[in-house]
């Protein structure tokens, strides 16, 4: 249950160069993406209103984007405004656009054409131009839907299991783990204490083998995670009896990923690092973390995709049987159903209006 | 919707040698088609009426074909007349025949066996044994449904966009171009002048770097195009007043093009190209045109499989948005759906005729 | 028609190693099947209770299993014991088993589970153990039904056709061949013998370059052949009137074989050969004897699979026509059929029983 009246990620700003064009899946339609001369970004359903010839195929004109099979121009709202050879232009040649928006260096698809775009909710990731960090970024396609996905990013357990040693957490730190889950603004705010990790290799830091590890986490619809993770002395979780640090950390790193839903049965995840530039050899160790980011996530991909195929073969009849540890998936499905919902609530709202009118 | 009652191309003379089997594929069926001792063509369905193991994996003697699994032999016309190890042979261990023909070095199947098949409605192509031409052939699999295929045959204006350097004529050239249409037995008979194209380097003939071309082909149901391509000096198209030229060209070549829909959403596209064999170097000159068209054809084809995999995401209530230029596209398609009619009520004729000896 | 009720071929013991987790599909179902501490063979079905994650891809842990997504660890019976972080374990996280029978080499796996797992009905193939023959062993997926790969193994005469060469009996041996069918436990019981072959090179015995096949196998549901093939001096079949040999044969060897029922449309089969330890370089021996049959079973496969894709595409209203040479097929048919419904007789009786009880 995706629902589409929602900010779904479909690229980093740099991929958007001004007249490429990109061609982007979100909820099972293909999007044409690009950036006009004057360096906005428009999206228009990827079918020449003719023949149904890919507009991605085709070129970009100032800010217009022609057809490349039979040549026809539409404008950045979606309108033929040229047939050639050919002088007056049916009105219903015209397509359907999707409201692109741009923050942070990361770019956002609204799914829904039924609910007006809501920049309020766009996600709060750190933007990828702070000059206090310096970040690398990410992309892995799956063969799994985006609730998998999601699923799996709101229950930081099974990293003792799929990435027993990529993350430097093992069973034993995710055995004393402690986690939090707080209600915010279109999602969850999780925090985890993950005591006796293995501390990464940061050149500059002073650091034992062990830290107690403080992640914190937004969660938000349709599959935004902006989060920070800071590390302190081992023993300080226990010490603090697992409250929330008011010490300086020995070292703060930050992720931002997301999750597209590209189809029923295929999603696209997007994930950038960030390490304070102020680090010696920053670009170093961002590097390094990237690695160390693509190991884990594709051990995630390897078990989502073999999970997914799991749960296509399985009769529908055959509940999940929920664990403790799936509260935040439980919350979040709901959050998810809620933002569907209005979004009906909408379109019945505007149906009543209809009717009064007339 | 594409008519069984017509002829449809297989393949070239020259690749059905003596004995060979070869299995076609034509509306969703296979087909083993094999040239007897006696130089006939044979087509059959390609399904042992045993176990269904495929005939084309067996093994020609004189003018019939042994199933190469348990080895029942069938004849020409698709009776069993032999079964290893048993004497007597059910009369319905028998299988469907398809009509073949053979003319000028193509190979057709008659793809209903609810209507006699019609030999004066074969295509009316240049003969590939006509000694006053030199010919190259191709051939390309289609991921994409004939309709497509033909519907890019049937509208030249493509060329603009999909070839703009491969045939030598522009985005400028297609500009100036003037089409007439008309309908012939079974078919439309398209004209295009098409000024100021570049010309193509042809040994022995004097011409400037650009030319006028007039362009002539007959497109005949199921797919089948014969086309004249006769260049003439830049400006003759505008003397003309873009009439039909009574003056000799610089150069005439001759095409040869047909559609097999082998599938719902595949097909087979046949091309032969000629040129005069006067020329000097005229086997050089073919192998360069079927070099070009290659190309060509294959740009056609990236466009044309992506056109077909929109068609197939789209929902079906979106209908596309005809141009003026789609003329001889609505015109042919009424013709393909005539000719389906005819058989449907040739069906019902005979239906009647029962009833009326009953 | 495969009958769950039966025990399929999924491995050869040496296959499956103390705590190695082996998946195998067995009608359409993944199961995993690994050896317990003990040396027990346990089945499983592949799907984590919680989240569907393949058990496959977890741990043995002594007799229990451990899902690797989120740690959930399963016992020997299929019931969750342990779900990290979480003190108590809803009963209903309990997971399908499957009878598996370890007999000979031969691994086995009962699929149907509303009817209780019959050892007596265990394929009866000479041990992997036996000292007095050396053995190699042999696999091969198929894309086809289980059912057409049983058909195949029932109707030798194949052989003529198919394996004109690998097996050293050709269409001239075929057609002298003679068969007898009789009905045994379970199956089949099929004597063939095959004049004139040409015989296997076999140092130490002495044979001519052609020899008279005497091949009896018994073929059980729901795809079991074992087989004893003997060779004589030409001339033994005639002049026995093709009755069954009371001499000593040249050579004595064996085969088991083997067809499982992966799913709907694909098929596993496991084939073994066995020559005498006696003979001199036996080894080499059964090297060139399970090359031979490699070969000849892809063969088969090449043969069996474009069948399967004819089958798939042929309208469901045209029948197969059968042959005399059918008649051990049509018998077995009917032995799949039987077993079959004694299972749903078993669940009728159980349906009675509890009506019974209420």
């Amino acid at each position: 249950m995706i629902p589409p009246n929602a900010w779904h990620s479909i690229g980093y700003s740099k991929e958007f160069g001004v007249g490429q064009l990109v061609s982007v899946r979100l909820l099972g339609r293909s999007i044409v993406v690009y950036r006009t001369g004057e360096g906005e970004l428009v999206g228009i359903e990827d079918r020449c209103s003719h023949r149904f010839a890919p507009l991605s195929r085709g070129r970009c004109e100032g800010s217009s984007i022609r057809c490349m099979y039979h040549g026809l121009l539409f404008d950045r709202d979606g309108q033929c405004i040229e047939i050639p050879g050919q002088r007056s232009i049916p009105p219903r040649a015209r397509l359907r656009t999707y409201p692109i928006a741009e923050q942070g260096g990361w770019v956002f698809a609204w799914g829904a054409d039924d609910v007006a775009a809501d920049h309020s909710s766009l996600p709060d990731f750190l933007s990828l131009d702070d000059k206090d960090f310096v970040f690398g970024t990410g992309k892995i396609d799956y063969e799994a839907a985006a609730e998998q996905v999601n699923a799996n990013l709101l229950d930081f357990t099974h990293a003792a299991y799929v990435h027993p040693s990529s993350f430097g957490s093992s069973e034993e730190s995710w055995g004393q783990a402690r986690c939090s889950i707080k209600s915010v603004e279109n999602g969850l705010s999780i925090h985890w204490w993950v005591p006796q990790s293995l501390s990464y290799d940061t050149p500059g830091v002073q650091m034992d083998a062990y830290v107690d590890n403080y992640l914190t986490y937004d969660y938000t619809v349709p599959g935004h995670l902006s989060m920070w993770a800071r590390s302190y002395p081992a023993g300080t979780a226990q010490r603090l009896d697992f409250g929330a640090p008011d010490i300086q950390p020995l070292v703060t790193e930050y992720s931002g990923q997301s999750v597209c839903a590209t189809g029923d049965r295929t999603s696209r995840y997007f994930y950038v690092w960030g390490v304070a530039s102020s680090l010696p050899d920053a670009q170093g160790v961002i590097a390094d973390r990237l690695a160390m980011a693509s190991r884990a996530f594709e051990e995630d991909r390897i078990m989502i995709e073999a999970q997914q195929r799991v749960i296509d073969e399985t009769p529908g009849d055959i509940p999940m049987i929920p664990n403790a540890a799936d509260k935040a998936i439980t919350l979040f499905e709901r959050l998810m159903m809620k933002t569907s919902h209005q979004r009906q609530a909408g379109r019945k709202a505007d149906v009543t209006k209809a009717a009064a009118i007339l």
